[in-house]
């Protein structure tokens, strides 16, 4: 049997005996090793990286096509493998990759085909020289040679122009316009997902067509407020209140820049264009336009249609000569994150019907098909991100993510395999829904007195009775309340839809989870507590950070854009707070029970 | 007879009986007072305005549609007038205005026909209040209102949007975008004449359709150069020394900008575009392109097509979401001044040849119609602006700018009616002609010794004879030398372009004069040194600032920037350096002697 030894920080800590063509990922996983793999070991997300070695040398044998579109080229010459794709026939030297100390943002995503069109087109260009008889402008050379005299040429750009005139150069142009010359022929950009919690930035290769790199930080307007409403009173309240939630995204936003382009050994220069997504309340924030009509009935947003800017505009350290865009919206709640995960899941070309959930901080949801399209959103997130739980926090190290109960015990595990210090979103529902199997706590959400097998965890606090996970963790009647009042926001929202739709829930095809907690949540938590129907269980598709994917397709492809706003267009949306509909389904909605039978009936 | 009193600041200077029906401006003229008319008092130009009482009421009798286009409602309320266009009928009080105490700089222009389209639209706005049936955005209430919703919307229109939404309004549309909403109606642009020497901003009223100001200053970047190619050396070898001389312009430019924003009470905000002609040379500084290969052969410029950029791009102080264009040029010396010339005079529609001398710190030159155009330039200008004469100096107070000799005496005028300090181009060139007619100079250029008429005028400076016109200020012989130079320049341009057309002098029907220095020189002077051909002297029309009146046209008609492209493709450049006929022709018009009859005979 061959043997698997296992290196981490270059010491080694296990060799383990295994079986002729086992898979890594699992030999890894049943070993205890902590390896993301968000997409369940599909080669779809690829976080499971390991560096393989056989002897002396780099372990390169039967790489398949997931690790060649998800590993550098330099990685791949290193031995890195994705775990999930390793068939262990002899023995290896496995490296586990320094596993990030960052929170759990969620920054992989899956598309199913990149479509890639040239937008930004870089050439190589040699000016012919001039003459007594030839004395046309170099600018005019230059467009000659680009084939296009049309072109629009800013003054920077003919600045340059004058500098490198006598030698060979490169062109960068984009739609109309030459916006570079330059000794080098990168061309970058950046797609950025502005989440009320976290921000994701993913570096483009542009003339490649590919996603090289990402980096992620915490909202810094966080401290101003943890959800889209306190931002907006801090706006509202505070003098200026506006710019300087604006100031505070853009200055993380320009470090974020920073930090890629010195990873990636390229200039901040050498990025051409920024897509933004996120929700609309980010969004106007990110534009320092005052969105207080977000938070006040009848909820109206300032603008939902993409913008175009220029780097200037905003104050974002990229190429001055490049392009801002902001994708549409839909309405103040349905931001461009959700257009861009339709886009991602492509559900609008399909004749089949989808259902887009978006759980992060808030809950958004699309239903529909090629024939229509109807969104809403509730206020559901907070609580599934640990907000207003006794125990919980967000989704960062020493938090219990998992949890399991069974056979009068309690398991759990927490991020960064630390000393847990509180509870995030998928805990809480993943002990919710435990309580709920062994019968800790009954259909109505009340703890049960009789039962006796885990009476050892039950404790009260502040006259509250409360699960202990931890001696210092636990779950209290309130907690399992704002669990209730989210979950059951949610299913109501669904049933809303559908209703409106006049279709059944057998009709629904796919349920793509998106967001942060949709990907972290465990599916068979999130069934049995009622946020998805039982009956749709097989149909779900986690789609990773899908805001984050169709903002590198809009970026890849200008195309995309105006299928982006064909989308905005297509969408109706159903304000919720005036829908008798969602006030009775919410109310059904509250007890603990999979109701797909009821829905059925109606 | 009627009496016409003449008050200059207030006090009584004169008092003159009249006949009947005569026009003040030749009453005032011919009574010596130094009225501006650059037009002839065909009531074009505007500038002989004087306030004019009857008792103690405005005089308002008979106003003129010209008076109507010329003066403002406050002016005409106050009782000014166009002294060309009053017939004195009865007793009057006649208030000199103020006379302008700056330098001569051109600033009036003659266009037959503004012709003004809206391209900037300004509308008045009540957004519908929304509801829970009605959420969409108020960008898209606006854009329903104005009617077009595929306008572009900057972050900016959206930060004020939002403070404005709630009560009524007005939005600036420009071009395909929202560029503003705002508490007022005004749209101002600027059209901006750069020469090497001076520069002209006309403030146009976008609205209105018509220039209501304009400020015009020295290029502050003459300190580091009179000239194009002084200028050209300073950049290129001072370090960053385009960009000084780009900071210079556009510093005195953001000056500007803010004076004419102040004297009409108007805010720099409420200025949407700017529209910049000038040589290729100050374009280039302008936009801070280096402009070296314009100096050196084969005289290359950068670029030569229409550039449009962001106020923002150059630093102008205008509204951040305006927009600067920089008008096309033809080649490295024949710039977008020139195009903008062609453009106001309309010479390029016309089916007869007309011929544009714009004679300013350098001279170029247009012969064309709509058949064809043909453009040259001679580094003539600086003997002509007073640069290299031995008591020569700009068109500033105090510089002898007209001079007469007759029956053995000397008369002359000073700019500003003030001691002579020396003498401008216009000055030389009527002295010059004068000595060439009283016998003082020969044909060849040299000093009669045998003419005893003006022998108390001629004394020797430096070993060199000269001709005093005032104690201090004298004509050398080497100056007499310069001037045949630059003389010599321009005749032989315009002969090589008559030969390269193939037609004879006899075929052009109209010489528009333009720039500072062709609109201040008496033609009969110029005709008489040899400039011009003494056949063409009907033909003569002085256009004023041509350039700036294009520039105007552009701002007024966003139409008229394409045609300017189709100019800059039509006209062809002839390069003179490179030209026999011209070498020739230089040579043969060296001799003070009008020449037409042998260009004739060629």
């Amino acid at each position: 049997m061959p043997v698997v030894k296992v290196y981490a920080k270059n010491e080694a800590v296990a060799e383990i005996e295994v079986e002729k063509n086992s898979n890594l990922l699992d030999i890894l996983q049943r070993n205890s090793f902590d390896i993301e793999a968000s997409c369940g070991g599909k080669g779809v997300c690829g976080k499971c990286k390991v560096r393989v070695k056989k002897g002396q040398k780099p372990y390169l044998e039967n790489l398949t096509p997931e690790e060649k579109r998800h590993l550098r080229e330099d990685e791949i010459s290193r031995g890195v493998r994705l775990a999930c794709k390793v068939e262990v026939c002899e023995d290896l030297d496995v490296f586990l990759e320094k596993s990030s100390e960052r929170a759990n943002i969620l920054s992989h995503f899956a598309v199913n085909d990149f479509e890639y069109e040239e937008n930004i087109i870089v050439e190589k260009v040699v000016l012919q020289k001039p003459s007594l008889d030839d004395q046309k402008s170099f600018e005019l050379r230059l467009k000659e040679i680009i084939g296009d005299c049309n072109l629009k040429v800013l003054p920077r750009t003919l600045q340059k122009l004058a500098r490198l005139k006598d030698q060979e150069f490169y062109a960068v142009v984009y739609s109309d316009e030459v916006v570079d010359v330059k000794n080098c022929s990168l061309a970058f950009g950046l797609a950025v997902d502005i989440g009320t919690t976290t921000v994701v930035c993913y570096l483009v290769d542009l003339a490649e067509g590919k996603v090289v790199d990402f980096y992620s930080f915490v909202n810094p307007q966080k401290k101003f407020g943890a959800d889209v409403i306190s931002r907006i009173d801090f706006a509202r309240e505070k003098e200026e209140g506006v710019f300087i939630l604006q100031n505070e995204i853009i200055k993380e936003l320009n470090t974020a820049i920073q930090i890629l382009a010195d990873k990636n050994s390229i200039s901040k220069d050498d990025i051409y264009r920024m897509v933004f997504v996120g929700n609309p309340t980010m969004l106007h924030l990110l534009l320092g336009v005052d969105p207080q009509t977000i938070a006040v009935s009848p909820f109206v947003p300032v603008f939902t249609e993409s913008i175009c800017a220029k780097p200037n505009d905003l104050g974002l350290e990229i190429n001055p000569a490049g392009t801002i865009e902001i994708l549409n919206s839909i309405s103040a709640y349905v931001g461009a994150d959700i257009v861009a995960g339709i886009l991602s899941t492509q559900m609008h070309k399909s004749s089949k019907v989808s259902l887009l959930l978006d759980l992060g901080t808030n809950g958004e949801m699309v239903l529909g098909n090629s024939n229509f399209m109807l969104a809403c959103s509730t206020a559901a997130g907070p609580a599934f991100e640990g907000v207003n739980i006794s125990c919980g926090m967000g989704a960062v190290e020493g938090a219990i993510d998992s949890v399991k109960i069974e056979n009068g015990k309690v398991h759990f595990t927490t991020i960064g395999a630390k000393q847990p210090v509180g509870i995030c979103g998928s805990g809480v529902v993943d002990a919710i829904a435990y309580m709920l199997k062994e019968g800790i706590i009954d259909e109505t959400g009340r703890f049960c007195d009789k039962n006796d097998a885990y009476k050892s965890y039950m404790k009260e606090v502040n006259g509250q009775q409360a699960f202990f996970i931890t001696d210092s963790v636990y779950i209290t009647q309130k907690d399992i309340r704002e669990i209730q009042l989210a979950k059951a926001a949610i299913s109501a929202g669904i049933k809303t839809m559908i209703e409106h739709a006049k279709i059944t829930e057998d009709d629904i095809e796919n349920i793509y989870l998106a967001g942060g907690f949709g990907n972290y949540i465990n599916p068979w938590s999130a069934i049995e507590i009622g946020i998805i129907p039982k009956k749709l269980q097989n149909k779900i598709i986690p789609v990773g950070n899908s805001a984050g994917a169709g903002a590198v397709l809009v970026l890849l492809n200008r195309k995309i854009a105006l299928e982006a706003q064909e989308i905005g267009r297509k969408v109706k949306y159903i304000e919720l707070s005036n829908s008798q509909d969602f006030n009775q389904f919410f109310v059904e909605s509250m007890m603990f029970e999979n109701d797909s039978q009821e829905g059925e009936e109606r």
